[in-house]
C-alpha cells in the first residue's frame, strides 16, 4: 500500500463530497426568482461547506507528502477523517433547509469537529514517524490554527442556540482562518492569543 | 501543492459534474413515448451543458499547462470555477423543467457569466507568473472568445424575459464558437467586429 | 491534450455512470421480501447495463491506445460516445421500473445504438490517422462484432413491441458476444453469417 | 490492458460506492435531535459498511498487485466484485431504514457473501497465474480471513430471522477481524478454531 494510492483514493472521495453536495438543491416548483431566495440559505452553507471540503484536501494533500511509512494504523485514521468529511454534505443540507434553525446548526459544528479531531489523530500518528526535533514536528507543534478550530467549533455548536448569526460567524471565521494565507494570520492569531 | 494534483482534482469534480446532471432525468410515469416528449427541453439543456463542462474541462487543462509555480492563490480561484461549475447541473435541470422559463434561463446564464469570470481570473493570475511579452501572455490577450462569451452570456440573461429561443441561441452559440476548431471561428469574429 | 487525460477523464465518468445506476434502487417501504420480486426486472436490467458499461471501459481503452495525435475532433467525438453512455442509467431505470415495457425497452435499444454509432465514428476517426494497410486498420476493419451489434439493436428495438422477452434476448446476446474471448465468438459469427 | 489502469478504474468504483451511501440521509423534517434518533440505525449501518468498503478496497489493492497478467476472466471476476459492492449502498440504507428488520438484515448479508465469493474467485484466479508452491500461494492459502468470512455472514443471514443483535454482531465481527491488524487476530482465530 503505498502513500500516492491513499492520496488517490481521498482525492477521488473528497471530489465526490465537495460535487455532490449540490444534488440537495431540489428543482424549486415555480418559474421565478421567488422559490430562489428559498434556496439562499442553502446556497450560502454550501458555499462554506464547499469551502471547508476545499481546505481539507488542500491540507490532507500537505500531511501526506510528510508520511514515511505507511501503516494500518494511519490507514483506518484517514478513513475515519473522510468518514466525518462523508457527513458534510447530510449536515450542510439540513442547516441549509432549516435557515439555521439551532439544532442543524449545532450539529453541523459537530461534524466538522469530529472531522478536525480526526485530523488531529492522523497527524499525530503521522507526527510519531519522525524525530521529534526535526523541522516538521515543529512545525506542526506551532500549529496555531490546528488549536484554535475546535475551540470555535465548541462556540459555534454552543452559541447555535442563542444565535444562529453567530453561530455562523464562527463556522465562517474558521474558514477564513485557514483560507487566508498563513503567516499573517497566525502571527495576528498569536498576539491575539497573548 | 503540485499542478497535476490540482489538475487530477479538478478533472475528477468536471467528471461528476458532467455526469451526475443525468440524475435529474427522473423516470417517467407512463410507458409509452409521451412522457419523453416532456424530457425533450431537459435532454437538450443537458446536451449544452454537457458540452460547456467538455469545452471547460479541455480549456481547464490547457490553461493549467501553463502553470509556473503554485500559489494559494491560483488554488482559491480553481476552486472558485468549479464552485460556479458545480452549480451547472442545478441551473442546468431548473431551466430544463421549466421548458425555458424566463428566470431559470436567466439563472443558468447568470452561473455560466459567473464561470466565465472565475477561469478569467484564474488566467489573470497565471498570466501574471509569465513576462509581459511572452508568447504565452500575447496568445492569451488576443483571446477574443473569452472577451466576447461574457457579453453574450449577459445578451442571453436580458433576452430570456423576452423570447426563450433568442436566449438559447446566444447560450449554443457560445458553446459553438468554442466548440469549432480555433482558428477560422476567431478569424470570423475579428472579421465581424470590426 | 494528452491521450491519457482523456483517458483519465473518460474513466472518471465511466466509473461515475456504472456506479449511480444504483441509486435508482430506491429503498423499499415493506421490510419483507415482496418488495424485492418488485426489484428483479430492474436488478436484471442493471446487471445488463453494468456489463455493458464494463465491455465500453475495457474496449474504449484498447481504442484510445492507439491514437498518434490527439485532435480537436476525436475530443469532441469521445465527448458524444460518453453523453450516450451517460443517459445509459436513466435509460436502464426506465426499463426496470416500467417492467420491460415496450417503449421504455424500445429506447434502451436507441440509447445503445447511438452509443455504438458514436463508438463506431470515433473508432474511424482514428484508424484514418494509420496507415490503410496497417495491422491496426486490418484488425478492425474485420470488426465483425462492431457490424453485428447495431443490427442486433435494432433488432431489439423492433421487437420491444412485440414480446419484451425476445428484445431483452437480443441485449444480453450483444453483452455476451463481446464478453467472451474474441476468436471463438468471431469464428462462431463468421460461420452463421455465411 | 494494464493492471494498474483496472485499479485505478476499481478505486474510482469504490470511492464512489463509499460516498453515496450519504446519500441515502435524506434531510430530516423537524429541526430538533428528534428526527436524529431516527437516523441512529442508517448512521449505524453506514459506519459499517463504510468499514467494509474500505476493507475491501484496502485488500483489494493488496491482490491487484499480485496479478502477472491480466486477462479477461480477471476483468470480468473484477467487475462481478465490483457488481456485488455497488449493491452495498441499497442494502445499507434498507437495513437502516427498516431499524435492521430480518429481511433487509438477511439481505444485507447475502450481499456481502456475494462480493466475498467473488473476491474469492478474483483471489483464486490470480492464484493460478503463480507457481503451486510460490510463497504468494502459500500465504493466500492459510487465508484464514478469506475462509471464515462466508461462515459468519451465513450465521449473520440465518439470525437476522431470530435477533437482529447477534446478526448484527456477526456483521461488525467481521469487520473487526479483518480490521485488526493481521497476525495477532490470525493466530487467535486459530486457537479458537482447533
Amino acid at each position: 500500500m503505498k502513500v500516492n494510492r491513499m492520496e488517490a483514493f481521498s482525492d477521488g472521495v473528497l471530489a465526490i463530497i465537495i460535487t455532490i453536495m449540490v444534488l440537495e438543491f431540489k428543482v424549486p416548483e415555480g418559474h421565478d426568482w421567488h422559490p430562489l431566495t428559498d434556496l439562499i440559505p442553502k446556497i450560502l452553507s454550501y458555499a462554506v461547506s464547499f469551502a471547508y471540503v476545499g481546505i481539507y484536501w488542500n491540507n490532507h494533500h500537505h500531511l501526506l507528502h510528510t508520511v514515511h511509512t505507511l501503516s494500518g494504523k494511519l490507514m483506518w485514521l484517514n478513513l475515519l477523517l473522510l468518514f466525518w468529511l462523508s457527513l458534510v454534505p447530510f449536515s450542510t443540507a439540513w442547516m441549509g433547509e432549516s435557515d439555521f434553525a439551532a439544532t442543524p446548526t449545532a450539529l453541523y459544528g459537530i461534524v466538522l469537529l469530529c472531522a478536525a479531531i480526526s485530523y488531529t489523530l492522523l497527524q499525530r500518528a503521522i507526527m510519531k514517524q519522525h524525530a521529534s526535533d526535526s523541522a516538521i514536528v515543529l512545525a506542526m507543534g506551532a500549529d496555531m490554527k490546528g488549536k484554535i478550530s475546535p475551540l470555535f467549533y465548541i462556540l459555534a455548536i454552543a452559541t447555535a442556540y442563542l444565535n444562529a448569526w453567530v453561530s455562523c460567524f464562527f463556522y465562517v471565521l474558521v474558514a477564513v482562518i485557514w483560507f487566508v494565507p498563513d503567516k499573517r494570520i497566525e502571527r495576528a492569531l498569536k498576539i491575539s492569543s497573548m
